[in-house]
């Protein structure tokens, strides 16, 4: 699907900016995106924006209409923002009836999250040396589940909560983990909890065991995630690529997003392997109610976040551009405040369009 | 159980130093422990040694003794070091064994893990300020559970696990955290992961707010364990107490090692609230196989822990007399080289008990 892609000069987006932030910077990485297709011609992406959200939710009554799936699967890719606005909306809902609804409807069973440092950039590391490390979260299953429930009353309640790992799921994901490496530095680490959580983890080294014996030239590793979740402040230089459960890929992101500087700058990206729907591009960080509408939200995460999806239609070479560019710009302090800078939103997407057309 | 102990002179100590460095750093702690109660006397400490282990497993084909908990429940507390040697035992045998058997059994349904900087340690943040924080960590129920399974074979095989969170046990862990929070800067943090694990956390969430309510004078607000975890990086010093489910506290504390300097510094203790059995006092570090039989594991993790356990037996005054010597050495840079030092763990523990005799 992806050569069928690349022959194509119109890329159908569908466009989620969602809540918050999302607002402000889905629209500044389209104003990217555009400006990369024309300079580099042979391409064109034609955007057709939803406005499903939280506020859409208080009109609506849910948080996408009937249709929604129907509507986005025909596109290429889904560009979306950030889900959530807990004043209006509690988060399991308004984040079941759009993300997670479509990571699930959709299959994009793999969540890809790379976490590097960009020049100019302070990580709040003192020594972060050059960390440059992919995790890869599976997306569909484990910890996030909606099978279970309560039992007794008052103070004897009791809630209960299934996380459901099948073979197929965790294998797709350690075998997705092993063939990104073979591309990289060639070690894969696997994060468990085996030693307190005695079904699922078990059995997710279990597998990890039966995968890496078909991969002999990769290197490999199992941590248990509190361990791990320390490593990646104390030596994040040592990690090539992660695999990690639907939750511990979760958590591990934020940390490897904290340690880049910002949460406002980790990409990432929802991929459907099998062909059937579009993949999802979405930026690790949230909504982020508190900056909100002061044009300060930082774009870099959803302009790196395009760059992951150039990269999945296929154009690697524009991809590494992109991200050179982004560099280019940090590099140069032009930073917004959650990056120590005084620009706006506008100002570091100008500056990144600038570059796009020299 | 506290004043009781407080009259009495002798107290009986269980130790168990377990696997590792446990075997290096409890007997380390101990003589610290015997400096102490010699200088400041009217308080004797009484150890009685277990040899349980992963090698004690190797022989007996169990890691305790049938009557283990007998032996172990007239003790005032337990002093343990670290359980755990993957060569020997899977982690999750030799810990539900042991480690978390006891956690179970002798009810110890809280688990206290401070962190705050210690002066003459480098964080490996750049600015970590001056946090302190504390969290309270749910240690009997929630995703640690026994419950679960597998069903199917072959490709098509799936593993449940349950996650089992009751209102009593919640609502303990989060009272006590309130409780510790008035004698602090009054603010306690719920870890919460409500929009992604939608049963046991929205559950999570209700009997947080409900309890709140019974703290007017405590602030209080809630973060998702991911959000959570990069503040640990990038503002540890917003949090005061943070109570937490078992997996939140277990990765939170880890996080909040590292940021210490080294997780090898971290205490914890395991606390029985009811006062029908002992606790237990037990770093966050494990048994560390890399650097077993160097001298050089780092004592302070497990001195600090008695620190903790002396708290427990009423003499605070004692315990902040112990953790500013411990300060004293840290302050003078005789630290092992998980610090950045040179120093021995005979070195570090002859520094202390130096000090105590003064
Ligand atoms: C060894 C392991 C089972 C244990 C836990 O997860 O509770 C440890 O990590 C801890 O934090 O005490
Ligand atoms: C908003 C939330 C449900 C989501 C997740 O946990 O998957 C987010 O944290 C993420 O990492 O994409």
């Amino acid at each position: 699907s992806q050569t069928r892609r690349r022959r194509m000069k119109r890329l159908k987006i569908a466009s989620l900016p969602g809540d918050g932030v999302g607002k402000e910077v889905v629209p500044a990485a389209q104003t990217v995106l555009k400006a990369v297709s024309n300079v580099h011609g042979g391409m064109q992406f034609d955007f057709t924006e939803y406005p499903w959200s939280c506020e859409y939710y208080l009109e609506h009554n849910q948080m996408m209409p009937d249709d929604a799936l129907e509507r986005l699967q025909d596109a290429d890719a889904i560009f979306l923002g950030a889900v959530g606005n807990q004043k209006l909306v509690p988060d399991h809902i308004s984040l079941w009836g759009m993300l997670i609804k479509i990571r699930r409807e959709f299959e994009q069973v793999i969540n890809i999250r790379p976490a590097k440092l960009l020049k100019g950039i302070t990580s709040p590391l003192t020594n972060p040396k050059d960390f440059d490390l992919l995790v890869v979260r599976e997306n569909s299953e484990g910890e996030y589940s909606e099978v279970g429930g309560r039992i007794f009353r008052g103070e004897d309640e009791v809630a209960i909560q299934n996380a459901i790992f099948s073979r197929r799921g965790t294998e797709r994901a350690m075998r997705y983990a092993f063939e990104l490496a073979a591309k990289r530095r060639k070690h894969v680490t696997s994060a468990t909890k085996s030693n307190g959580i005695v079904h699922s983890m078990p059995f997710w080294d279990e597998v990890f065991q039966a995968v890496k014996s078909d991969y002999p030239d990769i290197e490999s590793d199992s941590q248990h995630i509190d361990a791990l979740a320390a490593f990646f402040v104390t030596q994040p230089q040592r990690f090539d690529v992660i695999v990690a459960s639907n939750l511990f890929g979760d958590v591990l992101t934020d940390i490897g997003a904290a340690i880049m500087g910002s949460i406002g700058i980790a990409p990432a990206a929802n991929i459907n392997v099998n062909g059937k729907y579009p993949s999802m591009f979405e930026p690790v960080h949230g909504s982020a109610p508190d900056i909100v509408g002061k044009g300060i939200a930082n774009p870099i995460g959803q302009i790196w976040t395009a760059k992951l999806m150039l990269d999945h239609f296929g154009e690697e070479e524009l991809g590494v551009k992109l991200l050179d560019i982004i560099e280019d710009v940090t590099a140069a302090r032009i930073l917004t405040p959650d990056l120590g800078g005084k620009y706006a939103t506008e100002d570091v997407t100008a500056a990144i369009v600038d570059r796009v057309h020299k």
